[in-house]
């Protein structure tokens, strides 16, 4: 499969397939990487709370002085983290990811969640990259209360505005995660630089219609996370996702693989998204599977059809495998 | 039944039940409010696009000369209309409303919806109140589209909170309505004065358990509007309202107000609010009907019980009658 453009509204371009680093397995992601990008992958979906930037960084080195392929050709991506959100830990924590991955500018940054977590210093070395806990807490046992820091998600978006040129900055593309249309509504009235890119869960579960809809007619293009749907909450442990059908076992999806010579669900459930201009971005340990997943595209020389994509449009259910109110019952304000 | 009230975060409190002003009859407006402040309504929710501020005005003083009421036992209420949110057009918005209403100060001001639409001067008599459309537009005959200014919701907090102070400014409390968690939550980590108060449309369709949970958690009340459901947008000739079935006749809700002596549907309908610590605003033209609605706690002595409540639960189906989305096919953001 050729790989396909999205275009962005800065006049950037992005592949509409990737692939995604969260929960890589840490004992082979360095190959997994550099197997990826063999295959043909140039997106490259990382962020700090994966924990491997630093794999990442030796991945796409490698890949470049094997000559797989040019730095340009790649479109590497991390996210800014929750405890990074204060305008005055913005440029140290992206210079930080800079640092990790050995490169000198980074294709796009998001904003991984619209909530600004306690500070933790990149360079405190037993707390970085840092999760849920601040070190305080975590000295303490006490691992049952996230602590927030009070600012505004135009902060932090100011601050990343003045690293973003996108042809020399070293941020080229900015974007945001896990947010609602009413949040970049509000963000839009005041930015100085417009988001290139959203990324949110999307499967026929959950098809965020309208907030995909909003998103292209405003020109943000859109990338979808847990294609698959409850497959990485599954080995979370996440009850939610264990109560539920597997998308990649579903009978429906089956019945309509089924109808595409050599398809399988995974393939159906990848077309069902970049059939809506979305990109995607599935992850695997194995290379075959990563195979599979880049050239899902072959199987739908005419795309899935208006009746198979109406049959899918009845799966869907309002199940949101990442949803913060459930994060530690902490009840932030739901995305539904 | 005595008035109740319920405290809010600066101390101040509000009773529960009021009168809603939308789209009460312009020929009987002032009877309508002198009529209900006698019956004992003391929350009167008005809005500057109802257009009716200084017919409230009226009544108020009618009924203060009367020695029906003093001014600090009533609780007036209004809303900062969507063409008043750049910082410079807040405060003449506000001193506008109290000039019309002939008041020294109000006890709540609501931002309307979180959308900035493009400024209507205060002293344009042809185009204030205004509405949806600008003078140049409906000058033009344009009534298509609605013109946006960029104000971010923040700015707008901002200039009222300038004007806030909860025992002497011009506005004793101040409120939200129609946003959504995630909006108010990103506005709690900028804010100096957090809201008092939210007003969003929930009924039995739309219970917006999260949303009011969150709010209760954050100690911001919660008000009601569209207790009824469709019933106000069936006047407006909504085919969404049209299309369901109507609250007030539903027979689900029919059967559990007759086991409560002397109850009709709209009274289970109050009841089922302000069991949940929501204040409602019911409307209505008609004098028999204003004396009902405030007199619904009298027929549930002990409350809904929680088979009747779980019962009413069943009835949600995510339907919201006042949904941006829809406004002129403009698709603001939704809320769902």
């Amino acid at each position: 499969m050729p790989v396909e453009y999205i275009s962005l509204n800065n006049n950037n371009k992005i592949p509409n397939v990737g692939l995604g680093l969260w929960k890589l397995n840490p004992e082979s992601n360095v190959d997994t990487i550099y197997n990826a990008i063999k295959i043909g992958y140039r997106v490259l979906d990382g962020a700090v709370d994966y924990g491997n930037t630093k794999e990442l960084g030796i991945a796409v080195k490698k890949a470049i002085k094997d000559k797989l392929v040019t730095r340009e050709e790649l479109f590497i991506v991390s996210k800014l983290w929750n405890n990074h959100h204060a305008p005055k830990n913005v440029k140290p924590a992206i210079e930080k990811i800079l640092k990790d991955l050995d490169l000198d500018y980074i294709d796009l940054i998001y904003i991984h969640f619209p909530l600004p977590f306690k500070a933790v210093d990149v360079n405190d070395k037993d707390h970085y990259p840092p999760g849920f806990f601040t070190p305080n807490q975590l000295q303490k046992g006490q691992e049952n209360v996230i602590e927030l820091e009070n600012v505004p998600l135009h902060k932090t978006w100011e601050s990343l505005e003045e690293l973003y040129d996108p042809k020399n900055g070293i941020i080229r593309n900015l974007g945001l995660s896990n947010c609602q249309g009413v949040l970049i509504q509000d963000l839009l009235f005041g930015c100085k630089i417009k988001p290139q890119i959203l990324q949110i869960e999307i499967h026929p579960y959950l098809p965020q219609w309208r907030l995909v809809e909003w998103c292209h007619l405003h020109d943000i293009a859109v990338t979808a996370y847990s294609s698959f749907g409850s497959q990485s909450f599954i080995e979370l442990e996440s009850a939610k996702a264990k109560s539920c059908v597997n998308l990649l076992e579903h009978q429906l999806i089956k019945e309509i693989a089924s109808k595409y010579e050599g398809a399988g669900n995974s393939d159906v459930l990848l077309q069902w998204a970049v059939q809506r201009k979305i990109c995607v971005i599935p992850k695997s340990n194995n290379v075959k599977r990563l195979e599979t997943n880049f050239h899902f595209t072959n199987k739908f020389p005419n795309g899935l059809s208006k009746e198979d994509v109406d049959k899918i449009a009845t799966l869907e259910n309002g199940t949101r495998f990442n949803d913060p109110w459930d994060w530690n019952d902490m009840k932030f304000p739901t995305f539904i």
